[in-house]
């Protein structure tokens, strides 16, 4: 079955199945993807994750749910390197990167044009699943070790935890990634869940 | 805030948070805690995960979900390591583990049981969020390389797959074992989505 792509590419024509994606060079080229996407604007964003293997991971995740760009910032954060390509299978031609210099500003500019920003912490009441996902949004998540900044997540419009029934504290920051980018896929097709009913 | 094991133990009195969970020996042991279960049970099914990274993430998140067990065949798969145990992040000792010698033969079982045995697929048309995951469930992964074999796939009462936008062909294993648990958790919590209406 031939997948093409879902969403917009960042500039000039729509790119063939073969050809990587240009890099996005700058916040603009990231704010140009976002109004020409041609699905609902979905970024993930990355605080400081630091191992390859994870960034890879994300990649390929974010590809299979057609997310529009991958944010991260350029300092305490893992970069693209061939262990992030092998791990990405492919993720990383598809899904255009971009790092900042200053990510609270760059999220500033994400929420001046619209994007709801959704920011993902451990001890956050409000659950994944209670969040309105269907429009445009960017999905933040903290570094490995310490989760989302304070100063992250006060910028953001909602931070949301998912449920932890055993006694693992928290989840592999990939895993928590594409639980959340397939929750915005999910209810993008069915729809949010309406009232919730805890049985 | 304290997080309890949220379901049931395999034998004896509850353990207490500090004591690991002991190791299932058998079948019988597995039917005894799925029939002990606090909560409907929920069973992942690894049929052939090498990687033991991959096996550590799933049970980190299998804990977070509140799996009643994990199931692996003795055969070509990954047994428990040090490297399994260090990126479960303590989910070895929290989620009950068993590995059998005819793993057709235990999921026959486990449907006798009452368990609804839901394999992933890549090629399956039924898409994971159109799957009813609120009744017992046992959610069947294949492995890394292969997906799920053939045999596999006809024990199954449905099998499902996750929606690809890119070019990437499939998910890594952990992260869509991370996907369909939570979506288990939450139609679980939530309800299962009613009428898809794809936009």
């Amino acid at each position: 079955m031939a997948r093409g792509r879902a969403h917009g590419g960042t500039r000039g024509p729509r790119h063939s199945i073969a050809a990587p994606l240009p890099a996005l060079e700058g916040e603009e080229d990231l704010l140009a993807a976002i109004r020409e996407a041609a699905t609902t604007p979905l970024l993930l964003v990355l605080e400081g994750v630091q191992d390859p293997r994870n960034l890879g991971s994300c990649f390929r995740t974010a590809s299979g749910a057609g997310a529009t760009a991958l944010l991260a910032p350029r300092k305490a954060s893992c970069g693209i390197t061939d262990t992030v390509r092998d791990v990405s299978c492919g993720g990383v031609a598809d899904v255009p990167f971009l790092q900042v210099g200053n990510l609270g500003q760059t999220l500033r500019r994400l929420r001046e044009e619209g994007l709801r920003l959704v920011g993902t912490a451990d001890r956050a009441e409000l659950s994944l699943f209670e969040s309105d996902l269907t429009g445009p949004t960017a999905l933040i998540l903290g570094s490995e070790g310490w989760g989302l900044r304070r100063k992250t997540a006060e910028l953001c419009d909602e931070t949301v935890s998912l449920p932890m029934a055993g006694r693992v504290d928290c989840l592999n920051v990939s895993v928590s990634a594409g639980i959340a980018l397939y929750e915005a896929v999910r209810q993008r097709t069915i729809g949010p869940s309406a009232n919730p009913t805890p049985d």
